[in-house]
């Protein structure tokens, strides 16, 4: 059994990889850690884990769960989980980061988005960015994933194959993302009152929310050269999932057939990716790993447009910090998920 | 008292009327229709006008609508109000459509997206598309109205002064809008089930959405050139609102300065346009006339995104429908409204 | 013109009464204040008031709102209106307290069950509890009315002709009550953010909550002698309502008829009351100051079964004060309000 | 492996056996049956189980089923499943029948209740009554069990210890319950459309819901003597949960610890049951098999209320078809449940 410890366990993510981890044959979940709710049975907080999870939590110490564990979880604010990882606790244990810390290769980005300066240089270069369709080999052999955020795993997956198989034009992507409430975190905010969200729509972080330098990054790695983008995120009344419409100018000569060529390429193997005929809707993956891609091309435009739907607490978070603790350890990928 | 009569009197458009026209100090409201329910009391099937308006549902008959009111509203689906409406109805009483049937100028286009052929040729040049804000003028000269679609109100009005200043690509333009349910209409389908919509978004008519030609219609008039553009509705799991995305790349020069000048001009004096410094969200227009404009400058992709809301229900039906028949009856346009 | 003020606008039973406020026709607002968010533009916290009502919201100061204000609404948590209302300030300006801390006539009862010593005790005789279908004389004549609370409005309605009449038990009494999450109040509390809320449902206060030594107080004066009762209310997700679903053991020999006569006698002439052949629901008098009543006589266990809705930001709070206001006033009591 | 078949399983308690069955590691799900949707692939139906259940839908045959399964499980309107079950049948395969028509042993209350009159009276005798907690031992030597309704299974189990116990008078019970739309199945039906549900609740089929004679039929077996009670089930706007928020008049003397050691002795051990400190809620049962009960004694009144939640499509209907089943075969109870 792997020994798994959860550190920020208490938020949405990771409630959610609390309820993966029970269910995975192959783990036991030893160390809860929560900074604000240290003492406190997980139960508790969540009555739902009544009888399947009782742990007590502990405090928020990497140290601590590091000697109890053969991989731990980190699900923090952002700024935390780059001061807690060390060479010497990844010399002891496994640590798979939900957060953003890890994830922007260029120490400047992240910190030119983040506003905060990143504690972390010492072992940046071991992480590998967590997206397992696209760099399943590296994760195999770290000891430090950067488990992607949940509206980059949606957008990234939805345009890789056209970047990566050059059929659009780079400088046309535009990515128009609808994100559940749950994305907001379980922080008490005004603004995530149930009856400030019911019964509305509304975009927030145009033109500058932090997971774009995150697609970028992906995109122009797939493509061999810069992609800027513009990527919108909107909150829609609804508990968990994402849906993101993206939209692409395709390069001239390319055609339907071309563009579903590449996408079968890249995921017509893959476990968790359904190419879907009909649109994608996130109801279809609410709940489990699974990335819904569907796509249209308007021929009127000469755009292709991808709607692709994820769980955001499952493939955008918890789901995937599964999958990748499964090809870390050498299990298989869809052990728990499926 | 304006004498005032609605055809579709049961739908969710046709009920948004009743409840605007009751509030209306110079109106009375004199024949409902309904083709389905004919004889029953309005308020039995929306119990919610109990008291208010308890009418006798009539035949669906614009004849006998015509004898006894000044106005006729139309509520219906595509397809019939162009046999409805003839010449020698339009001399006895003024018309407002909320459907389809009258917006397209060219009847080729309306066929073509329809796929009905139009029974209304006759009468087609005398109507006016009754988008306010553009064509106050000559509304207040017709006796024949085409009310537009939510959609539609939403994406022009967000587009108009960008195509009109010529400050944008019109082949760069992208709608991403978000509907409430109550958009899809009152008929008894599976797919509208509160179960199957509840927790959940999906895209739908990607590519191919009637609304299309409606708005490339008015955008390329206010561009003095043919404009196509990609336009992608979503449906989110609330009772009413819109909520459109719109993405266009400025033109050579152009800045935000510009661009804000430009929705001054056209807009700042408008009752209904409200330029809002944060972003919209269709909460705050909900049950209102009012269409939220906000707009963002991506300085690193060159566009700008302009997030415009409205309830569709009101200024996307009803509401715009009462607006109108101020401006055809030479009333304060805000009259009842406000 | 009445000039009106809000202490506590910023809630969302103050943010209800703008808006009421705002469409009647006798009155202007002049004074709103709050003292979390004192020099804030109040359209800037309810971006939906934009252009409607833009006023800087003043402290929360009683002494200046009435120097100002004809009629003064306060909206604030228990506790705080009993140390604000002298009898210098009802001198001056008629108040309408939509907390609780008037309600109660017996003080030790109000201390008992909302743990805080009361200081209001000099003008707590001047006190009228504003349930206008029941103390429309008395309101007339005072400068202080005790708006009732959301919860209590629905159920003393819905059994007053039961036990003015004797036609139940009084020891019988059970209310089982729905709540929109509106009635939780817009503080940031975990307990009401989206996530938390939305699909779900629970009871709280059970046995316990603070709005039924009020029913009790009203209640028994129908009745003539004590009452006491159950009541329990539950949060269902939804923005507004209240249902409250009443249980009565039916007295001898009392049938339907003696039953309906009783609600017809009280409640027939009453123009916010509406009593509904088909089962009350709450999106029919949601925005509205409705009382729906309906009723049912189970036959197989001498029961009657009351099922109410209203709104619980309008009859509920808002709406009644506004009605409360009218008839302080003089006015039509249906003014503003349809 | 055990060898299922669903006929009617295109509905939502269909659907959601799938689910579980799909989990569940002794069983292969070989036959799926649907009246209306025969030869269509039934993940095109619920994009959901794209790549998990791509079965193509055969018709509605018992006799078919029965030759290819060792379990079939029964999802019907009622009136069929009596027609469908034979002698013949019983003694070829389990079978586990979701619908009304075997719960009610007299007959002729089925058909006073129901208004059809019963086709199975050759096989209702060996009918066994699903509600696993009180019939296990019969359970597991039957071969046709009826699956209990899930406002019945909430309400019986919520009540049953204190009759068994007489602990409370059988005069006095009152189960007011609050269900998620899912119970009210898929068909496509104007009351159940997203805009007639979203935002309000109500009461329905009150003094004369068909689950009444369900739950008096076990409350009066275990409390040795008729039991009559009012039941008043309602809708709230929510996919899946019953809350039952149940009344009953404690005996003389019987006070909190009385009740509280009967709850525990007959469901202190039960796998599926948990005996809750704090109030139940709905989102804490979703998605599993668990019922949770908590209660509170109300002093001032001697009633006790209890408030139970569980899953209307788990422990409602599906979760406990595959608890029965388990028995049935003599499986760990558990198995593909938790």
């Amino acid at each position: 059994m792997i020994k798994a410890g959860i550190i920020g366990a208490t938020g949405y993510a990771g409630s959610e990889l609390v309820s993966l981890l029970l269910k995975h044959p192959d783990v036991e979940i030893v160390f809860l850690g929560s900074s604000s709710q240290q003492g406190v049975v997980f139960s508790d907080i969540y009555p739902r884990y009544r009888s399947l999870c009782d742990l007590v939590l502990s405090e928020s110490d990497i140290v601590k769960a590091a000697e109890v564990c053969d991989v731990v979880f980190l699900a923090l604010p952002h700024g935390l989980a780059s001061s807690f990882v060390t060479s010497e606790i990844l010399k002891k244990v496994k640590v798979i980061d939900l957060g953003a810390d890890f994830r922007l290769k260029d120490v400047s980005v992240y910190e030119s988005w983040y506003k905060v300066s990143h504690n972390g240089r010492a072992v940046i270069n071991q992480a590998v960015y967590g997206l397992c369709e696209i760099h399943r080999s590296e994760i195999a052999k770290t000891n430090l994933v950067a488990n992607p955020g949940c509206y980059t795993t949606c957008s990234i997956l939805s345009l890789y194959p056209l970047m990566k198989e050059h059929l659009a034009d780079p400088s046309s992507l535009i990515i128009d993302a609808l994100s559940g409430v749950s994305g907001a975190g379980r922080s008490a905010k005004v603004a995530n009152l149930f009856c400030e969200v019911d019964e509305s729509v509304k975009a927030y972080g145009v033109a500058s929310h932090r997971h774009t330098p995150e697609i970028e990054q992906e995109l122009s790695l797939a493509a061999g050269m810069d992609v800027v983008l513009t990527f919108t995120p909107h909150l829609v009344p609804m508990n968990r999932g994402i849906l993101a419409t993206c939209y692409a100018k395709l390069l001239e000569g390319v055609d339907e057939k071309a563009v579903k060529d590449a996408y079968a390429k890249y995921y017509g193997k893959e476990p968790f990716i359904r190419l879907c005929p009909s649109l994608s809707e996130t109801r279809n993956v609410a709940g489990t790993n699974f990335v819904d891609i569907s796509l249209r091309i308007d021929e009127r435009t000469g755009r292709v447009i991808v709607v692709t739907a994820i769980d955001n607490l499952v493939k955008g978070a918890a789901g995937q910090a599964v999958q990748n603790m499964n090809i870390m350890f050498g299990l298989d990928e869809k052990e728990g998920l499926i």
